[in-house]
């Protein structure tokens, strides 16, 4: 079949499976997820292998080892994936939950429901987990899943999918709610991407670039989880000790990730005597230091940073540190640099902690804790789908609950209007 | 200066006067709102003369006189056009409500505030009161807002809307916060839509056509609201009086609108008591019935239904009717024939009730009470930007809740991720 016909097919056949899906009930669901996590962890075996096949090739084609370890499965990886869709049956279904109810003055009685948005298409890069993560997320909240991997990853994806499919139609789910693009022509995307008739939402996981191209086509509605340059500011009135507790653990306890600090800011009344304090720290973990004109009065031997500095996300041991003259200037500097992820404030000053939050817009602003915490689990919400970075729809940690729309219900006796 | 360099200045600023706008008290927006209602009446001969402008053009040009009556204002209407803004001061500030918290075990408090969502673009047709309506909307929400109206309304637009933000800056509103795209250039609404980095969401309220190109063209996302081909379905078990009350309330009491019912479904236990029951009153208010060939064995004289009716909003006194064999059949109707805007069953068995309820996804769903209740001061959210068909951000009545959006607030003691 001519490539478009098979996209447009994929899509209908998501389309036409909502209806069915959307009415499944949370015991289904949960039974299926939880024999899927079983079946991944009982055919392990044969996932590996065809995650060996990708590895061969991608090793062929030269890859670089960061990305050779992305796409690399093992044991212990395939448990997680299998673990994950079990915290997920756990979860409560959104789907059908009531979120308020009232009454108005003629007796209408008004709710709101919580009802599945569609059909998602996810488009992702070479993390094979990422194939089991989103079924079992899109499964739960009772939406139609289109999977589009990166090539390199196909037939550890395949397998993944194949496997999870089998299950899902076992357990009576409709198995048009579950589709994956197996053809690796890039073309496929830009077709997808046209379907807006049949596919709701479009959610890309990777690279920046990958987002900006996939939102830049879509003709569907795109949530993107774009970069985070966060940033912690340590106040005039913060407790030193936890300052270097907390700056220290949002910088190197996983530099790699979106939540991961990359700008310090500091009050110039203390950096005195909290730079040289917490630089000992940073020395031993091996963190590079970029710091502005007075930071490096105070600590000699550091880089000057430049302004460039302050729009990267290094995702790495590298922090850009500049002294700041008060909140002010530290909410402005998140204002102008800051790509709305997460930042925190550090201080005993309530009207100024109050103040960081009223002004700083960003998914997720902290007093007193580390940026780190931007994460599903550590909300409380559950396994996530990402983390966006847009304002409509959903803003951070991407749930089940943020996977749903919802409708009104309406209960009568017999009124009108007039 | 050079058209693109202009729309681009007006997105620029309106950008820039967010995060000032944002921080703005409730006290002043609501005081700003309630002086806008006063200068609009103490300035209505101002503005009907420029109308007078509009209208002039509008009789030369020979528009229809539906179109004619859209663009009319007096003082009746510029009367209602400023008790909405004091409606709008009267309803609860959305930005900065917290809308849940929660602990986690850690210690970390976490709650969702409210907040704008920054800049919303307005794209419309001709009625002028839309300009004074989405200013205070927009103003309450705290966005900025870019207005885009009809070129035949130029004259009456640029009226209400330079009065209003003459009001605005004078009460410390950022004059930047309200704009209006004063050239009738098709090509500005081009050039606005592509400004994804200035402008957060675009609404466009008129007509399918105006929708449908918006959306299109768009780059930024667009929150819909399309036309709505509402159903009726009668129940066998629904009690007769209150189904001919409903169904004519929601036939005839305003046609034109797009919660108006466009198809009634009979079951075909009851059709033969209830059909010639409602026939009598639809030909009482001229109702013109278009039936199946089971609605034409019961009620002789009227026309064969065609599919395409089905598909048709009406926004007349003109009614599709269908006689279906019990619920299913109906439910399958509405998901094929639909809109997912509004659709009602009146019914006295709960579990059909609640099977209507729960499968029949649309905006807004009825049991037992008229489909022209969705609107946000039936639901009572008070004034509405629009009806959403979408299932993104916003379904049904879009008030002022629903043009915000949140961000997470996390209040710690020091605490880092292990």
């Amino acid at each position: 079949m001519e490539l478009k016909n098979r996209i447009l097919k994929i899509a209908q056949e998501a389309k036409a499976a909502t209806r069915n899906l959307s009415l499944i009930s949370s015991e289904v669901k949960n039974e299926t997820l939880k024999n899927m996590a079983a079946a991944l962890r009982k055919n392990s075996g044969a996932i590996l292998a065809a995650n060996q096949k990708d590895l061969k090739k991608a090793q062929e084609k030269g890859f670089s080892p960061a990305f050779i370890e992305r796409l690399s499965l093992n044991e212990k990886i395939i448990d997680e994936m299998a673990k994950s869709l079990e915290e997920i049956a756990k979860l409560a279904d959104p789907v059908g939950e009531i979120i308020k109810m009232w009454k108005r003055p003629n007796g209408l009685i008004i709710g709101r429901m919580r009802v599945p948005i569609g059909v998602i298409g996810i488009i992702y890069e070479s993390r094979p987990n990422v194939t089991s993560d989103c079924i079992g997320l899109c499964l739960k909240s009772g939406n139609s899943v289109i999977l589009r991997g990166g090539s390199e990853a196909i037939n550890s994806n395949l397998a993944i999918f194949c496997l999870l499919r089998k299950i899902a139609t076992k357990f009576g789910i409709p198995a048009g709610a579950l589709q994956m693009v197996s053809t690796t022509d890039r073309k496929a995307v830009d077709m997808l991407l046209g379907l807006s008739q049949y596919i709701d939402l479009i959610i890309p996981r990777g690279g920046e670039s990958l987002i900006r191209e996939v939102a830049h086509k879509s003709k569907i509605p795109v949530i993107k989880h774009y970069k985070g340059i966060c940033h912690i500011f340590v106040d005039e009135s913060a407790k030193l000790d936890m300052a270097v507790k907390v700056c220290f653990n949002a910088k190197v306890q996983r530099p790699a990730t979106c939540n991961a600090m990359e700008t310090m800011l500091v009050h110039e009344k203390i950096a005195r005597k909290f730079l040289p304090k917490i630089f000992l720290e940073f020395k031993k973990a091996r963190v590079k230091i970029k710091g502005c004109s007075q930071t490096k009065k105070i600590l000699k031997d550091v880089e000057l940073v430049e302004e460039k500095d302050f729009y990267t996300e290094y995702l790495d041991l590298i922090l850009s540190v500049k002294v700041v003259k008060d909140i002010d200037e530290a909410i402005k500097h998140i204002a102008q640099y800051g790509t709305q992820h997460s930042d925190a404030i550090i201080t005993e000053n309530d009207k100024n902690a109050l103040k960081f939050l009223r002004e700083v817009d960003s998914a997720a602003v902290y007093v007193n804790a580390s940026t780190r915490f931007t994460d599903g689990y550590q909300f409380g919400l559950g396994a996530e789908m990402g983390i966006s970075t847009d304002k409509l729809h959903a803003r951070g940690p991407m749930g089940l609950e943020e996977l749903t729309s919802y409708k009104y219900i309406v209960f009568g006796s017999g009124q009108i209007r007039t």
